[in-house]
């Protein structure tokens, strides 16, 4: 037994290993490797990928899992629930061939790097190809997986454990009823507010001076990970000692990189929290997508676009760029705020930002279920954007092409921001019985909150499921109310409506 | 037979990918990984390392090598030298025990960050036990894999193919004959150069700008690579389509990035140039250090010390550095070969540079004798750079601890830069037949000169061995007098002597 244990770990070991040096190939990718490099790397991306699944679907392992599944009671807690998530991914994967399973990891790698280029040139024909693929893919393995109910009720529980279509459907259901009259309301009869400072000249040098400043300031350790750059803002986490954010500098968008980074600082901040006890393990990560969403938005919005946030640092910002010279911090905050229907997602503002994950979530069930193919995506793309929104893109760029997700092969994923929303506004909420948020703000004294976040959630990583961790910190399941309630306030506030 | 050479050629091509991971993971290490990430990527490497050692030396393999064997005139020269390569690197291998292999490979993989900590705190006594353990492995490996005559001539054969001690030893000792007394000839009779306008303000950001200009006007495609920072220059290739160099940006040193970039440019240049025949197999590479060298040399010092060089483009350098603005090409020209008694190899001119390389050649011979042991390095360096320059380090940062080498287990390589400089003037003249290379520099025209390395050189990578090489090219072997003849001309119009 003991033997048996020692040996399973070993396994868990290897595996780990050859998944960080996957993680590093992918970290390579998308921040420097060259264009030509591509090819290559995504080989050794695939090929790596099928001795990650060979390594973990070997007869023994699978005996191994067997054997210690009978006698789970004398397993400590940490090796019962590694063996649990090690049997479910054992699970998906053995239901894949392998051959597909390299595949199709070759292809997103690859696809990454397309999807940059027919970003920057704004040509969807360039990435369709590969997204067609992927999407076929994704129905194949759905259809090798198996699901109950939806089909899309599979990868939705891969970044969600537990999530479905029919709570997703009721969930998106109360948010637009609730915000989609607000926003009306507040576009007439809102006091106008000024967002124009926010476009003007940022040099890039200085945001990036600025992005490190903000990462640090929040308490993300650079000892333990560094900041760079890509396409598309992401998070990489290898261990908790080595924890990768990115954002992008834009010269004339200041918010991109400020928000950018907090944003995935927040992401970063979770990873590097993760407990000693099961840090490099199966369960040394986020426990979920939507719960590391929880994260990254709170510092994001919670923290970093309220008022308090600012008070102790907005000299320092506002000593970097000249724009902002004449802009006092009521102006500045209001500015970060402004809520208008815009196009891209990671530039949206809270309170719309909802519809942008509705669009998307609508679109994935529909490529899921066939109803929709690839080559019609501009145009259902445009549509929905218009429906949610009231505007429309004038090129895929700013449409269909603008987030990294599908090419990475993230389907499914989406929800996972807008459940984030809501996660985050509970959490809020019972930080705030037992913390001065604000005020701890306004002290920068933000350790005081990364703390509370370690003790409540970060700790654990995947020893608690999502449902397990929101319940014992807030005594509620997810419950939209609080983020609706949280927006109303806020915005109200700011709109004066 | 076909079915064999299809099996040897997947064997490899999995041994690539594994290959191209751990060089990934080497890059990452050095230019950027968090200091705590360390120990996992190192792990990671060891690991990777192990699979790399398995896959070329499994049973299936050497038997395939054996079978192969037999039928040489089969094969075509490709696959013949591919199979001669692998059975070298197979009769290496399998004389070392796969534990300890992997053992080495992750302590170097540890050693390359703690050296970088120790060479910044100016602290040997950190970086010891890790070099300690290096050498240790060094000299047992050497007892495993035997050796002809001198136990260094095992390390020297795996970065110069053929060379032995005892032709070192006669090839230093024409090099001191001829040099040392012309060098105190400079110091005694030259006419004063001064340098010290190199060591003025010259900010970072406009040296990055600059590195970038001209690895590109030289002819490195960044199409195919990238260029980065580390606190040792270096170059890294995957394959042909993704070569990565580095350089450092020292504030009150120009020299440092502009030729260290010139230098690793040289190096990339020969990888991007490998025959598309060869590339990313076992032949794609260059085919000695020395060789190497030769081009990293020949960029850095024959074209980039060059009056000619800098007609048409010092106008570019001198608009971006306030410290120029009254400094002529001719002043800049005498500057950068200044020639002077000075501490660090890869800052040193060319008269000098010779010196420090001998330091470290006795250094190593006595490591690997047994006749010096690592606590004595500090000592032993400082009275060799002593007896052979003159002066003597202040601290073990500009001493012993200068040099990655040691730390990453390249012992037996140093000669390979003062073979490489002999090459390079050899090179040299065999060009200047066939083209007016003053002429093509003053034209800007580098890809004539380019084109002429690519197709002597680049293009054979290891089809051709270091002495074939040359052979070929200049119609002579190995011949020092071409160097010494070369820095006596051009030093002797400097200094006036």
């Amino acid at each position: 037994m003991k033997k048996s244990v020692e040996r399973f770990n070993e396994i868990i070991r290897e595996k780990k290993l050859i998944d960080v040096a996957i993680s590093a190939l992918h970290w390579d990718l998308e921040t420097q490797a060259p264009k030509k490099g591509l090819e290559l790397l995504s080989d050794v991306v695939g090929y790596l990928s099928s001795k990650s699944y060979g390594v973990v679907t070997s007869d023994e392992m699978i005996l191994l899992v067997e054997e210690l599944k009978k006698k789970r009671e004398e397993l400590t807690e940490i090796e019962d629930k590694t063996l649990e998530e090690v049997g479910k991914e054992i699970e998906k994967l053995t239901k894949i061939p392998v051959v597909e399973y390299r595949e199709y990891n070759e292809l997103t790698a690859k696809a990454q790097g397309i999807w940059a280029e027919a970003r920057e040139k704004n040509d969807f024909d360039l990435f369709s190809e590969s997204l067609e693929k992927i999407v076929e893919f994704q129905r194949r393995f759905i259809k090798y997986r198996g699901y109950d109910g939806h089909p899309y009720n599979t990868i939705l529980d891969d970044y969600e454990p537990g999530m479905t279509v029919e709570k997703l459907d009721e969930f998106f259901g109360y948010l637009r009823k609730e915000l989609v009259p607000f926003i009306k309301k507040i576009k007439e009869e809102g006091k106008e507010v000024d967002g124009t400072f926010l476009k003007k000249d940022y040099p890039e040098d200085k945001q990036m001076e600025f992005s490190r400043f903000i990462a640090e300031y929040i308490g993300f350790d650079f000892e333990r990970g560094i900041i760079s750059e890509s396409a598309h803002p992401f998070t990489l986490n290898y261990n908790k000692n080595d924890v990768r954010i990115t954002t992008r500098y834009i010269r004339n968008m200041l918010s991109s990189s400020v928000f950018g980074t907090i944003h995935e600082g927040g992401h970063g901040i979770y990873e590097q929290g993760i407990g000693d006890d099961i840090a490099g393990g199966v369960l040394g990560e986020g426990t979920s997508m939507g719960i590391h969403e929880s994260q990254s938005r709170f510092y994001e919005n919670v923290l970093g676009r309220s008022r308090a946030f600012w008070v102790p640092i907005y000299g320092e910002l506002q000593g970097k760029f000249e724009a902002l010279k004449d802009v006092n911090i009521d102006d500045f905050y209001r500015g970060i705020n402004k809520s208008e229907a815009s196009l891209i997602r990671v530039e949206a503002d809270e309170l719309t930002y909802s519809l942008h994950i509705m669009v998307r979530y609508e679109i994935e069930k529909a490529l899921i279920e066939g109803q929709v193919e690839v080559r019609d995506l501009p145009k259902v793309w445009n549509e929905k954007i218009k429906e949610y929104l009231g505007i429309e893109p004038a090129n895929d760029k700013e449409g269909v092409l603008q987030d990294v997700h599908w090419s990475a092969g993230l389907m499914g994923y989406f929800p996972s921001y807008a459940l984030g929303n809501v996660y985050a506004s509970q959490i809020h909420a019972a930080m705030k019985k037992d913390i001065d948020v604000d005020a701890a703000l306004e002290n920068s004294d933000l350790n005081k909150i990364k703390e509370w976040l370690n003790q409540k959630i970060h700790r654990f990583g995947k020893l608690r499921k999502p449902e397990e961790l929101i319940k014992e910190i807030t005594g509620e399941d997810l419950n939209a109310q609080y983020f609706v309630d949280y927006l109303k306030e806020k915005y109200g506030k700011i709109y004066q409506v």
